[in-house]
Formats: structure tokens, sequence, C-alpha cells
């Protein structure tokens, strides 16, 4: 942490700064520059909070220097995280394709689409039974039902099965029957549900807030790791931009920098980030570019008919077409 | 809604999208236009979902006529909402003062700032007693124990209080203490949540997503009447931006929105959307200025040792100056 | 400037990048910190080129202290500029109102809106006569017949004018016809034309890129005092985000950094950051409120007939409460 | 065109907005919906000005149904433009590759980099001679003396040549030494600079703006069309977001969007859209998987020494691996 202060900083005002530092434990380091003085922060054990200092008198910049995280870090823990479901893994040198639809409606539904699905190369199976919609009015999943059909896909397929847990309340329920725990954008700093995947034994796939930076992102992984849970999946799903061609924009370059800061896997949600069908499959061939572990991406045999997102969902035979241009792909350098 | 179809679309194509939406329950209308048909839909009692009609072969874009909100309107309510509490008021023709630090440290902290904030002509205590924070190793709040000091503050002052609620868990405990139920930023569509709050006899205060439309605000806000609560308070405090100057950018273009489209109260937390002191007092006569129902901001008797926000919190004397200058604002049309 | 290093780095990467510094006639301070090292570079004269450090290796982040800009900063000249047009003054400790239609159409709508905005209170009359428009097919402007007409302006009503100049090949006709000379958001960092703005002598108003940070515009505003025009007025007219409930999202927030950063004078533009007729009397009485010192407004007779920008330009009778309101926020502290 | 009413919106209002529409020589046809009507605008040629009816009384949206642009799409001319310049093409079925320096610095210099880039698979050489340049005291490039030095390069290596045209003032002197004239993203909407490149019988590259949408560029390429140059190259660089991973995020979405839209070539600037060497190639394999056209990358020879942009530049060593990797992603479907 760099405080830097005014030119017209008194000695009284540098005086001030230096001691509320000590004050708080720290070492101040004042470093005279050309017009004016900086104070270098050191001894700190962990991230020091720079609003403490910010409002001083004749203070005029708090400069970070350090990551504010910790456990996520690959300065931490250098090897990566490799999550693994029976045969199927999720982390370097994998591209791990789940697929499904935005909804479990039915178990025919379900069943049909996890069967084109896992013809065509997917090796997990997502589908929604609680969902977060921006509407009261609009459907909200078929809950423990859907959990239900879920299994059974499971258990016809032999695919580990993923869903989003949207609180507490459903926590224990949600648990019981899916492999994968998705957190959503919208819950990416709900911390009470943070904490308590942090207390699971199963994988949390945490997906990106729709404006949340890359520190944001790992210090919301921190605290499930920080709880004893460090089997964490993050999924890029793109950010809210002023661009309105696609719902929002996929940021690839978070999978170069999550790669470099962190050693935790991450994957792709081209669906989500697109919003519309023509563009899921050239964002699905990026995200294998970029090295991204994975994709999850959102079929269905009928989407004109299908109950939430369907103008984003693949026809199967469009899926099959996404899953060999990313495998083929993927081969160049892993085969 | 409007579903625009391609220049080269069939017949077929465009008797198919008619048989689509007319399975759905709706009308159809074709109305041909001068290079391509677009297709109106009808008869819709309430939203209809665009993204089932999207993605069908011809369809150019789907574009959405009428506002996904109902119970929060001002179609659907003309005369504001005002919500009391006691002697105070909040809506049009108020400009309610909320004031206090970010986190109850201490009851001699909360107990001595009230007391400076209700001097100053602050008519609502606020301190937070549960607090998201990005870090888990940032300081998480006092909880029950900071409940019980709040009562204290409402004892001793006779102002109403209000707190920020993070999860299912502690609502009953918070809405037992406190007189105005906080939903914050990042819970915004925490519709578990939401759904709660819907179901209590309190007032909501619901601050808008860092990211968030105002449909999807609005929205937000369906959720809580949708179950039976109408007592909900908006709260402005800045979206997420490309802008680095100030943490958020303060959209003050949405007071007028909303005071059209709405009839709920809508106040401003200027101090969230500055991030730093010397933005506050500006940021709040200008929220005066658009004739927002009031305020909310932070004050600390010692921001430079506060535990979290202490950059961003104003000195006591400031915040006198701060209700002096917004006072003089309000009062031009409304002494 | 601050180099920040790996916690990996090398004696040798350390090294190395004390010596690149050193080699650019600066000096090095390397700083031990808690688990890395950073280094301070002093004894620059200007601003340092951080990207000459950032790629090095071993360099994790390189962090700017210092701000790039000098001429417009008030650290370089404390007084308040303020530009004067014979009677009219433009900087601190007044409020200035422009007003005019969006385009010159004709020497009748001219005059009629000259004569109505100086009735409700406008000093200074805009008005296009070159319009930069999305659209090649779109109303371009009347070019040197509207400057005509601008001058007529003048010379009838007594109102210095405002017309924007859009590239170098016209602006010895603007410069000859126009009082102030506005460069428009689209060419903020057309660096030609700044230049040949700080080789005129007649004031330049400098419109905020629409993606813009304040230190981009400083700069801009840098590129003219640099070329010896001291003479530049600022204009916020909103910035570009994901909201699309108004046509730009209002920076008020600008102005206190404005007039802490800058000596120069700084107006806003409530209409080309609504683009709504509705919301341009409260963003403009917020305008008032946070002290900016003028604003500049769209107004016509007859906006549903006007060739551009119609709907965001207010009929007369809403510009004469317009004006009424604003005076009245200005007056309570500068009357 | 669409303009939505408002609920309450009287008889009289509703033929008002009819009488308005038919006066500008367009048809109306009102639309009755289930509570409101809504007024269809038929039979224009070319787009309509929307804002001419958004601010009439009782009309709540107008909502645009087809696209602004012409020349430029798909619809108008299906077949792809390919340009050609001797042996290079840059279009559907290729992938070219433009790889220089940030700016020319000196002879050596140019010819040094123009032979790795050559020898690593470039097919055409960039280089800077006029730098737009957000501070005026950064070098600003070695003008008609590095035109001379690009036209060297030409010779020696038989490579085409791109440089960057700031200004009309040096639009002929760039035209008659460069083999594609670049228009860089802050002068996206530099109409008189389109205007006179589409005067020019030379390529134009044309970058988009920061902040541009889709739209926006297109109409930007469309003033260039529109003067008789058919021969435009589109250049994403990434647009200007709340992310500060990167300088800018690339928005890969744009090129399936340009494809389908539009019949221009379309290539991506990773350097620009990264602003960090560690990202660059990465996403140049993602900018091959989304079938871009081509890449233009900044390759150094000595990036520490470089005059701008050398944290971005890649070493030549790391070119000819990004050669290898997109060559090899391109060819999985081209070879």
């Amino acid at each position: 942490m760099l405080i830097v202060m005014e030119k017209t900083a008194t000695p009284e005002e540098i005086n001030n700064v230096v001691t509320s530092i000590e004050e708080k434990g720290y070492t101040a380091r004042p470093i005279p520059g050309g017009d004016r003085v900086s104070i270098g922060i050191l001894h700190n054990k962990g991230p020091v909070d720079g609003s403490l200092f910010s409002g001083l008198a004749g203070v005029k910049d708090v400069v970070r220097v350090t990551r504010p995280y910790k456990l996520v870090s690959r300065e931490f823990k250098m090897e990566d995280t490799i999550i693994k479901l029976g045969d199927v893994s999720i982390g370097n040198g994998h591209l791990t394709i789940i697929a499904g639809p935005c909804a479990v409606e039915s178990e025919i539904q379900a069943l049909t689409i996890a069967e084109h699905v896992k013809k065509a190369g997917a090796s997990i199976f997502r589908g929604g039974a609680f969902k977060p919609r921006t509407s009261p009015y609009s459907f909200q999943g078929l809950g423990e039902e859907g959990l239900k059909i879920l299994a059974k896909v499971r258990e016809t397929t032999g695919m580990p099965v993923v869903t989003e847990v949207m609180d507490d309340a459903t926590f224990d329920l949600v648990e019981e029957y899916t492999d994968i725990i998705q957190i959503g954008t919208r819950n990416m700093q709900n911390f009470s549900l943070l904490r308590r995947a942090g207390g699971s034994d199963k994988p949390i796939l945490l997906k990106r807030g729709m404006a949340a930076t890359i520190d944001e992102w790992l210090m919301a992984a921190e605290y499930i790791l920080e709880r004893g849970n460090g089997q964490v999946i993050l999924c890029e799903r793109g950010v809210r931009t002023f661009v309105h061609h696609s719902r929002n924009t996929l940021d690839l370059s978070a999978v170069p920098v999550i790669l470099k800061e962190s050693h935790l896997p991450i994957i792709i949600d081209p669906s989500h980030a697109a919003g519309r069908r023509d563009q899921v499959i050239p964002l699905s061939r990026a995200a294998a570019a970029v090295d991204a572990h994975g994709l999850m991406v959102e079929v269905h045999h009928e989407p004109e008919k299908a109950l939430c997102d369907g103008s984003q969902s693949l026809y199967p035979e469009q899926f099959q077409e996404l899953c060999d241009q990313v495998r083929s792909i993927f081969n160049i350098y892993n085969a």
C-alpha cells in the first residue's frame, strides 16, 4: 500500500498519516519524491484496507500494491487444482463440456436432451431446478421435482450433474441431489451462500458477477476456500457493458489473467454471454482457443418450446457441431 | 411485443411464427412493412417472454413494447406511496435524511454519532450490524450486539433506525430490532430474500444493483410487492462504469425516470456513489435538486478510526453543512 | 511512478528494472516490502510513460502516482480561470446559461429562438452550422450560411455565439464568425484540431469524449494550453454506460473533481446527457447544485419540426422554467 | 419504426402523431393493442429519424425496426468483399496477419522488425509515422521521415504497409506512401476524415471507436462507401468497460455480428485490446477461432526500448509462436 500525499501537504499532515499507519500495527516508510512525498506501508500480514487512510488531511491517493486474495492465488499454491468426479476431470489439461437445458421441464425433456449431449461429447449435464428470474411472473423451476429428474439423468446416463442453488434454505436439498453446486451471477457476492458453500464437500461452480472485477470474483472464491472447500470452478459468463448486440460482453482476457493469478480451473458459459444462439458456437471456439478448461452450454431439442432462454439454446445438431469444433482446437496442442 | 422478420423470410416462416404465438394463447397480427413483415402480439395479460420467439427461423428482432412490471408502476397506482414511521415520512413532498456510520462499532460510537446527526437534521439513523464485505478477512459487523445498540439508539434519540439484512437466516432477528430493513446492492436480485421481505410488515429499503437497469430494479421491487409488502423505498447508489475518479457513477437521471414510472419513493446514497468524502456534499445537493425524496449519508465522528468506509464518511460538521445546504434547495419549492 | 515486482522476482530482474529506469534519465529507488520489492521512480520532470517498464521480466504492476497534466492543473495555477466575452463571464462565481437549437435551420428560426432564450435568461446563443451526424444521410447543417445567421443573431440580440468546428479545413471560417469555438465529443482526441484550437485567440468549449476519463479530458485541454490558448471551457455531457433510460449517464461527480484538479471553468450539457426532454430540467438543477459554472441547453420553439435532436429540445416556456429554477439554486449562496 | 403511445394517450394525441408522420411523407398505420395503441411508419425509403417523434405528446417510446446502414449491409450486397494488394488478400477465406512496431523509430528498427515478422508469417507491415498520443509531451512519431522508412520496408521486403492518418492536412502525404490507410479509434467519427477516405482509391482500415456500437461503426464505414470507396477493412480493438485487468475488453461477439450484417472484412487488434503482452497470444488464437479475417499485432525486437506501447509489443519469438498457433486453428477448416 502506498499513500500519496498532496504537493502542499504539511509536515504535520505527513506525520499524522505515519502515526495513523503505525497505530494500526504497520510500519510506515516515507518516500520523498520529486515534488511530493509518498508513504509506503510495510510489514502488513494480509491486505490493508486503504480506505482507512484515504480521507486523512493531505492525502491525494491511496494505491494498492498487492492483491487482496490469498488462498485462491497461485502465489499461495503453485500447482493447478483439478476437480475430479469419477472419470470426469475439470482443470488444466482438460476441456470439459457441460451441457443441458436452461431449466429442467420434465423427465422426458431432460432425458432426451441428456442423451443428445452425451452422444455429442458432453461429460456433465446441467439443468436448472430453482431458477433465478428477473420477473416474479416467470417460470421459477420445478424445485425438488427437478432435482429428482436430475438424479434420474445421472442414473440413466452416468453423467454427473450440476444445478444452481439460490439460497441457504434449499442448500441441503440441492447438495443432496447434485454433483456440482452452481452459484449464479446474481449471488456471486451473497456471502452467506458462499460461506455455506465453503462447508460443503461438493465442488462449487462460481459464476462471475455481471459487473464484478477479477479481484472481487477471486475474493468471492476466497470466501469458499476460507471455509475449507478448495474445489471451486470459476465460470466467466460475460460482463455488462454498453454493447447491445450481445446480452453481455464475453471477457475472454479473464482466462489468461485467472490462469496466471489463480490455481483454480476456469470455464466459459457462451450461452449467457451471447444471449443469442448464433454467437454461441464461435464464442465456444474462442473459449477453447484461449485455453479455458471447459464450457457450459445450453442445449434444447425444442428450443422454440423452452420455458426459459430458448433463444440462446442450441439445437442438438448445432451442439454436435460445437463439440467437434472445440475438440479440434483443443487437440492441436493436447491430443 | 413486436416480432420483426428478416427481409428474406418466407411465407412459411411467417406462418410458423404466427402459429407459435397463437399456441401460447396470444393473438398474432402480421403488419406488412415497406420491405419486410412485422408481427404484433396482442391480448397478452402481463408481459410476454420475447425469447420464446427470437430463435425461430426468419426472425430478425424481438422488440418489447410494454414494461415488464405491474404493481410498482404508476400506471397501476397513480398516487405516490408515502412511508410513515411515527412522525417521519418518506415520499413525495419530503426530503428525509438518513445518517449514521457505515458499521455500528460500539454503543458509545453509535450514540455519539446519533446525537450529532439528529442535531444536524437527520430523522432516521443508519448503521450496519451485518456487513457485506468483499473480503472474508474484513470486519463483518457486530451482529446481534449491533442490533441491540441500534435499539438503544432509537430508545435514546427517538429516531427510527435502518440496518441491512444479508440473508434469510438472520431476517427474523434483523426484523425484530429495526424499523426499516435494508437490502443491499449485492442482494438486489437475491430473490429468496426479496420474497421474505415481501412477507414482512416493515418497510424495505431496496438499493439498486451496481449494474442493474431501472427495469431490473423495479422488477426486484415487484417481487416484494407481489408478496404483499407495498412499503418499498428505492435507493440509487451509483452504477459501475469505466469511470474511476469516483467509486461508482451516480445516475441521477434515474430519479425523474422512477418518479414517472413508479409510485414508490426514491432516495439517494451519495456516500457509496462517491466513495470519497469530498464528493458527498455536492452530490447530496444535486440529489435534492432532482427532487429525490431523501438521502442516506455516512457520518462518523472519527472517520480516520472507522472500521469500514472511513474515507467516505463525513465529519459531523460537514454533515451539518450538508443538511443546511440540501434543506435550502428543498425549501425553494417546498417551504 | 512505482514499479511493483513479482514475489518471485530475482535480484537480476530487479537490477534490470533499475538499470532500465536510469537509462532513461530518472532515479530508481528500490523499496523492499513485506514479501516483494517495489521500485520508485524519482526526479522525473513531467510524467513518465509507465508502459516503458510494465513489460520487463519480473514486473507485476506499474502504478502511476502523479497526474499526467501540467498547465491545466490547479497545482500549476491556483486561481480560477474566468473567460470574459464583453459583459458575459464564465467561471467561478457565475452560472452562465448557453441556449439555442441543435442546428441553425433558418434566420427566422434562429432569431425566434434567440429572442426566447435571451428573455428567459440565457446570455450566450448556441446553434450548429456544421453538424457531426452518425449517418451520412442525416441533415449536416447549413455550413457558412448557418455561420452568417449566427452573426446576425449576435448583431440583433447582442449575445455572443458558440458553434462547433468539425475540422481544420473549416476552422478559419468558423473562427471568423463565432465568439466561442466548440470542439465536440467525437473530436475530443482529434489532436490536429486541438493544436489548431491552441493557436486561436478565441475561447474553446471542449466537450468530454463519451468514454473519456477525466485524465484524458484534461490532457486534451493540455494540448490547447500547450499551444498558447489558455481560454478553455470544459463541458461534461454524459458518458456511455450500460444504462439506456437516458442516452448517456451524466457524470456530475466530474464537477467537484475538475474544480479540485483544474483552474478551468466547467459547464454541463444536460440535453445531450439525457437525450430526452423530460430529464433536462431536473439534471440542470442538479448541475447548478454541484456548482457547475454554467449550462448549455437545447431549445426550439417547434421541436417537433426540428431537423435534429427535437426530442431533447425544450419548449421556450420549459426553458424559462429551467432558468428560474437554476437561478434560485445558484442564488442560495451567490446572490 | 414503431411509435408506442402511452396507455392514457387521447385520440387527439394519436391523431397528432399520425399527422406528424404523414407530414414527413411517410405512411402511418395505427395498431390498437391490448391496452394501448402503437403506430407503425411505413413506406420510408431509408432510415427514419425517430427523435422526430419521441417528444410528441402521448408518446411513450420510439422503437427502431430496421438497421440505419445501407451500402455496408449484407442485405445490400450479398457476396463478401475481398481486398487485394498484389498477392495478399483480406477477407473471407483468408487469415491475414499484419505486424510491426507501434511507431517507426528508425530505418534499422523498422527493417529489423520487418524481417522478423515476414519470416514468422506476416504478410503486411504496420508502423506509425503520425501517432495520436493522449499527452502532447509524448513522442508523436517521425512524420514524413517515418513514411519514407515504410516505403523502404516495402521495397526491401515486398510487403505492403499500413499506417495511420490523423488529419486532412497530412492525408495526401500518407496516401502517397502507404498501401492501406488506417483511421484510428479516436477518429472513427471524424466525419471529414471519413469523407476524405471515401475519395481515396486505397483500402481503408477503420478501427472501432472505444465506445462505439456496431451500428455507429458500420455507419462510419457507410460514410466511406457513400463517397465511392468500397475497400474498407473493419478492425475490432476492444471497447472501454469497467474492467481494468486489460486495457480494453475485446468484443469478439462483434465478429459473428459483422459477418452476418456486413460484407466487409473484419480483423482483430489484440495488442490494443489487451495492452499487456501476456494476453496477446491467447486473444489472437481466439480471434482466429471466431473466424476473423486477420490480425494486427504489435511486435518489437527490443520492446523495453520502444518509444511507445512497449509493454504490449511481442518479442519476435513470441510472434513466431503466435503465427504458428493461429495458423493451426485456421487450418482446421481452411487448409
